[in-house]
């Protein structure tokens, strides 16, 4: 299947117009950001990037993707042969997947004419708008777990492919493993599983299940005490595994409060080194507040998938620059009040003071970089603390990721996942968060488009 | 691609183990059902039917499914043997998809042994879960428009692929058109779009946007008048297009007001038939809001495919009856406070006054239908309204779907959502909801378990 027709129409019937004016082949920029971080968040995480790049060499109209338009009327046979020969041929430059991302941050930008851009709209906002809001959301949970592993497992309350996407991008910024084989098979992610309510129910009785659970499975393997009376199925397991038992997962009930006694009934049948494992509607807020109870690990679904209350990052496609009648390239952006953009292409950095971040400089041109750094000599030759300046330093976020149409790096999609896991890792470690601040700890850091207002501002 | 990996590890290891058990052969029931509505919902919409019962059909495990599953070292080969061979043979019943939904209400039944219903868990839940979400929302949005028609444009905020199942489910709600090309040439969805700002920013001037869509689109096609100042566009326009100027559309700002001074703009300019369009951020709350507006239709995306706060209806997939080691059937449930399920294969009703629904009846057994009937009876002859208790009925909800593995009905893809959208909106009828009482007007009608309860409450 192509990924042409992922696409709104309104993509099709611009581009028609476009080109019978004869305006199709001016050069432009298109951007992608998102206007604010959603309340509370201070962060995001750019996830999808490379599933991009693969659905932008998809994006080709097959035979039954034309014969489909042709149908619709909407379309000429112009404009249909236009199609029949596309390829994307401009350039893409930006942030590597799983970096941070904040209000403003230029995530993508795509550069080309507007017949080769436009058409992308769709496609590379449903790719990106989908997996950062799910890796957004899981970023924050990996924080508040605190180092216990974390088992994805929310593909039942998603669409059946975003659920491949989902695990993707759980494990992109630190989840150890998934339930779902799509996503264990297509990207090498580990997978994990523990047992249903369903398996104990099959058997007469809880005992009998238990035996054939760890028959089949060994016992290391995780077992659910929760269908009928938790401690009597602690008691049960453990007098069938015996101290080697893996794992109990708790799914329902004050997690808390039952690990507690899980864990000391465990360690008074001498099972110390058996697991407790805790799922059921966990999201960051929940992992926090169950930071001091005695849990080994967690399975997290339902506001994971769901990007925790906030699906979709915002993220939108604009274009900020486009050559005039003139041959000139011209920065553009609408007027409306509440959605003005900033217009032209944006270099973006991370000022970083040693290991740490301490603001996002998105500025609009070369000029304005070479203006912060005169700004920051004379910061630093002036202050009283020559040290701490010496220390600043940006650090550039936009990389090359299609040249001419074609890949700059040219990774495999587990090659690539696991470079956006290590780079997830390196930026989150840059804002140097705290857990014990709690999920909601003050914005890390912020977003400035001046690059003199930025050196003052780090004084 | 098959579907049988859209997969939660823990059915194949909870299958082998019943297998080694000699438990995997006992016959079952498993239901799918909602614990609960979201808060302020009054209904849900059971969508994504269809695609289950394809999904079903694709559930086969290939060479390459069976590769990965014997990487991972998790299944021996007996039960990689038996998983070549398998195919669904079980029987499936449930509501009609565009069935409205309540608490409990059991919207799909799976007969079969363990063996054969244990794997379907994830990718029924997968579609139903998504399908159903995007319903709910969207069908209330339908009854918040009044009428007006509602165009979905949301696939830029999800998954690329779920952006289709979601533009599916807003036309089985009564959704006019979608903007996404691919639920167009899959399911007949007529396709709609208008334009962006970022062709109106293509040009040197607005003028020469207008133009060129005019030209290419005709008069009757919709401008976006937004980019720059309203009311110039809306006058640039129907200098250019004349009063046959299909549309205009708003994409920001307070949208009532703005709307009503473009109405009046229009009317003084002579273009009292041209329509307009509004879109940004909408959802049932804020159509209820520009009811009084001079409005003719809405482009809705983020608040709808999102499923308007409420991603998931929570369905879950739990087995309620399965065979004891005496050979008959039981019914089985988890105890866990909180979580405690029902129980036993059940029966559903709609039970109706006239054309008016009044309670979802789920009944255990058929015991309990014939109670129903004898209490209403009993009713009826004490009733001093004896023709209020004739005009009560009971509608079944449950249909057979599959049987043995095969489909029922044989309806194709396009068929069966144009049946769902005629479902939906004559079960949404029976509701007799009021658009004056808003979005979140009282809960509807109450799920009732016990026959006999059920007639005396009619009283």
């Amino acid at each position: 299947m192509t990924s042409s027709l992922l696409t709104d129409l309104y993509e099709l019937t611009m581009l028609r117009a476009a080109r019978e004016a004869g305006s199709a082949e001016r050069a432009c920029v298109f951007e992608v950001f998102t206007r604010s971080l959603p309340e509370g968040r201070r962060y995001g995480v750019l996830a999808g990037t490379d599933r991009v790049l693969r659905a932008i060499a998809d994006f080709r109209f097959d035979e039954a993707d034309l014969r489909y338009l042709r149908r619709t009327g909407v379309l000429d046979e112009d404009t249909l042969a236009f199609l029949a020969d596309y390829r994307f041929t401009g350039d893409v430059h930006g942030y590597a997947e799983g970096e941070l991302f904040f209000e403003g941050s230029p995530v993508l930008r795509i550069e080309g004419t507007f017949a080769d851009a436009v058409m992308l709209e769709t496609v590379v906002l449903s790719i990106l708008n989908h997996d950062s809001g799910v890796a957004s959301a899981g970023s924050r949970m990996i924080t508040a777990a605190r180092g216990r592993p974390c088992i994805e497992m929310g593909g039942r309350r998603v669409h059946e492919d975003a659920a491949i996407a989902a695990a993707r991008a759980a494990y992109l910024v630190g989840f150890a493993s998934t339930s779902n084989l799509a996503a264990g098979a297509h990207y090498r992610i580990p997978v994990a599983g523990t047992s249903a309510h369903a398996f104990t129910l099959l058997f007469d009785t809880e005992e009998e299940a238990f035996r054939a659970q760890i028959a089949s499975q060994g016992a290391g393997t995780t077992v659910l005490v929760d269908t009928y009376d938790v401690e009597q199925a602690v008691r049960t397991a453990v007098g069938i595994a015996g101290p080697e038992l893996g794992a109990v997962r708790l799914d329902s009930g004050d997690l808390g409060a039952q690990a507690r006694e899980v864990r000391a009934l465990l360690d008074s049948l001498g099972a110390t080194s058996t697991r407790i494992t805790a799922t059921s509607d966990l999201d960051e807020h929940r992992l926090d507040e169950l930071a001091g109870a005695p849990i080994d690990g967690y399975g997290i679904g339902t506001r994971l998938v769901t990007g925790g209350g906030h699906p979709a990052p915002g993220f939108v496609f604009k274009l900020v620059e486009r050559e005039g009648a003139d041959g000139a390239m011209h920065p553009v952006g609408k007027r409306s009040a509440e959605k003005q953009t900033l217009g032209a292409g944006k270099s973006a950095y991370r000022l970083l003071v040693g290991d740490r971040a301490r603001a996002e400089l998105v500025l609009p041109g070369e000029a304005e970089v070479a203006e912060f750094e005169r700004e920051l000599t004379a910061q630093l030759l002036a202050s009283q603390a020559p040290a701490e300046w010496a220390r600043t330093r940006l650090r550039p976020l936009q990389v090359p990721l299609l040249q001419g149409g074609h890949r700059v790096w040219d990774l495999s999609p587990v090659e690539a996942l696991e470079h956006g896991r290590e780079r997830h890792a390196s930026s989150l470690a840059e804002l140097c968060l705290r857990p014990e601040d709690g999920p909601d700890g003050p914005i890390a850091i912020p977003t400035l488009t001046d690059g003199a207002q930025a050196a003052r501002a780090l004084g």
